[in-house]
C-alpha cells in the first residue's frame, strides 16, 4: 500500500477519519436496513463557477487517488468511533474490512471544467461510496481552487515565472497541497520546502527584511548574502532605501548579482526605475522580482514593465476571492441490489428551494467547432453521440478499488495549459463574465 | 517530547519542513557571518484588522506549542536538503542538532486582538528565531481567521448551538484546525471525525439526501433511519416535500423525534412553518436545525425564528470572506552578539510605501473604562505603567525551548467568551465598522 498521498512530509497510515460523522451513521442505517449494498453513482460537480469565473481548473486528483487506497479503518479509529458510541457493533465490524472495491472515473487532473461537468464519477455499493464523500470534496474542493487561482495567474503573467510563496497565509498542510496545485495551475516554483520534499516541486528563496535588520548595515547584510550564496542570488533591495540599496547591491555582488527583490511600495514605478538604475550600472542580466500581495489583476499591471519574475502569496492560497470551489457530491443513480446486472435508476434530489440535481449517470464530451476550439461542454445521460466519442472527458481513475491512472504532476501541468489553450481566447480575460463554455445537457 | 499538533489523527515527527526556504538560506549566511547568534526579538502582529472587522480572535497557540517543540531536523529532512543544495554542510550540522531553545510570550488563546496588538513574540538566537517564521504564521494565520468567523456567528446565534460542518469545503487536515478553532470562537460540535478524535471535540451528524434517495420512499429512508439510530435522531426533510416529510417523520418516529434538519430554501420561512406543523402533530419538543449556506448574516437573520441549531460550512472555514490574517513576524530588536546580557536595539523596515512597522520588544495591555470595559489596547517598549500592570495580555508559553502554557481547548473556549464580553457592546454588531478598541502606542 502507498502511503497517504496527503501533502504531508510524513506518510499517515490511513484517510479514513477525514470524514463526516453523518456518513457512518448513513452506513450503519443502509446496514440494518439491507440497502447498503444497493449499486450506486455518484458524481462531484459544481452547479456554478464563482463569480464573473470563466472556466475551472480540476485539481487534487493524484491526492484522492491516495486519499481513497489509503482509506482503512485501523484498530485506533474503530476504538474511538466504538468509546464515542458513534456507530454499533455490526457497523464497526463492517469498517475493520473495509477498502473501497468500486470504480472511480474523473476529468483528468489539470483539465478545465464548468458548471455541470461531471468532474468526478464514483460507482460501487451505496455503503463503500458515500464513505468516501467528504474526503474527496475536501481535496477537490480546496486544490481546484488554489489552481484556478494559479491559473489565472499565469496567463496574466504570460511567460514570466510565478514563484508561490503563501506558506504562511494558509493552514501548513493545506499549505503544501496548494503549492501542489499552483504548480498544476502553471506556477514555477515555491518557497515551501515540504512541498519541494513531498512532490519534488523547485523550492526557491533568498532573505526577508529580518536579514537585512539583523546586520550592522544593509552593506553587512548584502555582503553576507552573497559571501554565502554567491553573486547569483536575489537580494531584497527596500527595507531603507531602494536606490542606495541597489547601488550597494551591484557594487558588492558586482555587474553578474542574479536578481534584486522588490517587496513593497509602487511596483510599476519601482520596477522601471530599477532597470534603468541597474542597467546604468551595467547590470544588464539582473532580474528583478517583485512580490508584495500580488493577484492576478496586478500581475497584469506590471505586463509591461520590466519585471522578470512574480513572487505570489495570500492571493493564490486562498483562491483569489475563492477559497472554496462549490462541488458537491451526489447520489445520482442506483439501482435496487448490489447486483452487478441492477438496473441502475436516475434519483436527484427535488424539492422547491435549489439545490436540485440532475440524475442519471453521466458522461462529458467538448465539443470543437470548425476551428479546432472548444465551443460547448456536451454532459449527458444516454449514449454517446458518434461525433463526440474521442471527445469524452472522464478517464478511469480506479478500477475495482486499485489507482491505475498514477501521473507525474508535470503531466497535470502540461494537461492543463494544452486544455487552456484549446479554450476561446476570451477564456483568459480577467474581467468578470460567463462560463466560456455554455453546457449543453443531451 | 509530545507528538506534533499538526491536527492529525496521527502524529508525524517533525514540523521542521513547514518552512520557507529563505529561513534555511538566511541561516547559511548568517552563520557564515557570524551573526546568527546575535539576540533577536521577533513579534507577530497585523497592521489591520479585516476590512470592516471589529476584532480579531488569537487561535492556533495550543497547535504553535507543539509545533515549536518538534521542528527538528530529522535525518531524511536533512538528506533532501542536501541532496537539493538549499543549504552548505555547515548549517546542515548546525540543523542536526537543532531544537528551539528560546522564549516564547504571546495572547493566550481566545483572547481577542487588534491592529498592532504584538500576539507573539519570540526570543532567541537570531538562527532559532527566523526559523520558526512560516510555521507559527501558518498556524495563527489560519486558526484566527477561522476563530473570528466563528465568533461573529456565536455572538449571533445567542445562545443557540452552533455545528461546524465545513470539512468538504478546505483542505482535509485544515478542516481539523478549522473545527479546533470553530471551538475556540464559540462553536458546540462539529462534523468531522478526526477533530473529535484528535481534540475530543463533540461530533454530530446523521443523514444526507442521498440517504432517503438510496430508499424506494422517503417514508423507508426514515424508517431505516430511525430502526437504526432511534426516534432521538435527525431527519432531513428537505428532500421531496417539506410538510411531507415532517408528517412522515412524526407518523414514523413519533412526537419524540429528535429534531428535523432543513438544507435548502428559503429557511425563515420554512422554520415557521415546520415549527407550527411539528406543534400541531404534538411533536412539541422536536427541534429545527438548519444548515445551507449560513453566515453571520443569515444566523442572526433567523434571530426571531423558530430555529434551535445552526450548521455552518462553507463560511465558516473561509473565515466568512477573510479566509487568512495578516499576520507578520517581524524582527523588531536585536543585540549585537548572543551574550544574555547585550542591548537590545529596537529595529525596523523603513522605506517609503507601507510595511514599514515599530521597533522594539513591546508589551500590551488592555486598558479598562469606569465601568470595567475595555476602553483601548494599549502597546509599548518602555516600562509598563504601574495602572496597567495586572492589565497585561501577553504570557508565558515557551521557556528555554519548552512549553509552559499547555491547557485544555475549553480554557481557550471560555477565555474567548469573556475577553468578548469584556469589549464595548458594539464589538459584536455584524456591520461593518472600525475596531472596537483603538491600539494606543506609548
Amino acid at each position: 500500500m502507498n502511503a497517504a498521498d496527503l501533502g504531508l512530509p510524513v506518510a499517515v497510515p490511513s484517510t479514513s477519519l477525514f470524514t463526516d460523522r453523518y456518513e457512518l451513521t448513513m452506513l450503519q442505517a443502509a446496514l440494518r436496513a439491507g440497502t447498503a449494498e444497493r449499486r450506486s453513482v455518484f458524481e462531484v460537480f459544481t452547479r456554478r463557477l464563482p463569480e464573473g469565473r470563466r472556466y475551472g481548473v480540476v485539481a487534487g486528483t493524484g491526492r484522492v487517488l491516495d486519499a481513497v487506497e489509503n482509506f482503512r479503518f485501523d484498530a485506533d479509529v474503530l476504538a474511538f468511533l466504538a468509546d464515542r458510541g458513534i456507530v454499533d457493533e455490526p457497523t464497526l465490524a463492517w469498517l475493520a474490512d473495509f477498502r473501497f472495491r468500486g470504480d472511480i472515473w474523473g476529468y483528468p487532473e489539470g483539465e478545465v471544467y464548468f458548471p455541470g461537468s461531471p468532474v468526478m464519477r464514483v460507482e460501487g455499493s451505496f455503503a463503500e461510496a458515500v464513505l468516501l464523500e467528504t474526503v474527496i470534496l475536501s481535496i477537490l474542493n480546496h486544490d481546484s481552487a488554489v489552481a484556478a487561482a494559479a491559473s489565472r495567474m499565469s496567463a496574466a503573467a504570460g511567460g514570466r515565472p510565478l514563484i508561490e510563496m503563501g506558506a504562511r497565509r494558509t493552514h501548513e498542510l493545506a499549505a503544501v497541497a496548494a503549492a501542489r496545485a499552483a504548480y498544476v495551475g502553471g506556477f514555477a516554483s515555491t518557497s515551501d520546502l515540504a512541498a519541494g520534499f513531498r512532490y519534488n516541486i523547485p523550492t526557491v528563496g533568498t532573505s526577508a527584511h529580518a536579514f537585512t535588520l539583523l546586520h550592522d548595515s544593509e552593506r553587512d547584510a548584502f555582503t553576507a548574502q552573497v559571501d554565502s550564496l554567491g553573486g547569483g542570488t536575489t537580494l531584497l533591495v527596500d527595507t531603507f532605501d531602494v536606490t542606495e540599496a541597489v547601488d550597494t547591491a551591484v557594487e558588492i555582488a558586482g555587474p553578474e548579482l542574479g536578481a534584486v527583490r522588490i517587496d513593497s511600495g509602487d511596483l510599476l514605478l519601482l520596477a522601471y526605475r530599477v532597470r534603468q538604475q541597474l542597467d546604468a550600472l551595467g547590470a544588464f542580466k539582473t532580474k528583478i522580482v517583485v512580490t508584495s500581495d500580488l493577484d492576478e489583476y496586478a500581475i497584469a499591471s506590471l505586463a509591461a514593465a520590466p519585471v522578470d519574475a512574480y513572487g505570489v502569496g495570500t492571493q493564490l492560497v486562498t483562491g483569489s476571492g475563492h477559497p472554496t470551489c462549490s462541488m458537491v457530491y451526489k447520489l445520482v443513480a442506483r439501482a435496487d441490489s448490489g447486483e452487478p446486472d441492477a438496473e441502475l435508476r436516475p434519483v436527484a434530489k427535488k424539492s422547491m428551494g435549489g439545490k436540485t440535481s440532475i440524475g442519471g449517470r453521466k458522461w462529458a464530451a467538448r465539443r470543437l467547432d470548425a476551428d479546432g476550439v472548444a465551443e460547448a461542454e456536451v454532459v449527458g445521460t444516454g449514449p454517446v453521440p458518434a461525433e463526440l466519442a474521442d471527445r469524452q472527458l472522464l478517464v478511469e481513475l480506479v478500477r475495482d478499488g486499485k489507482a491505475v491512472a498514477r501521473e507525474p504532476l508535470d503531466a497535470a501541468r502540461d494537461r492543463h495549459t494544452a486544455a487552456r489553450a484549446g479554450l476561446p481566447m476570451s477564456a483568459t480575460q480577467l474581467s468578470r463574465g460567463e462560463p466560456v463554455l455554455p453546457t449543453e445537457y443531451v
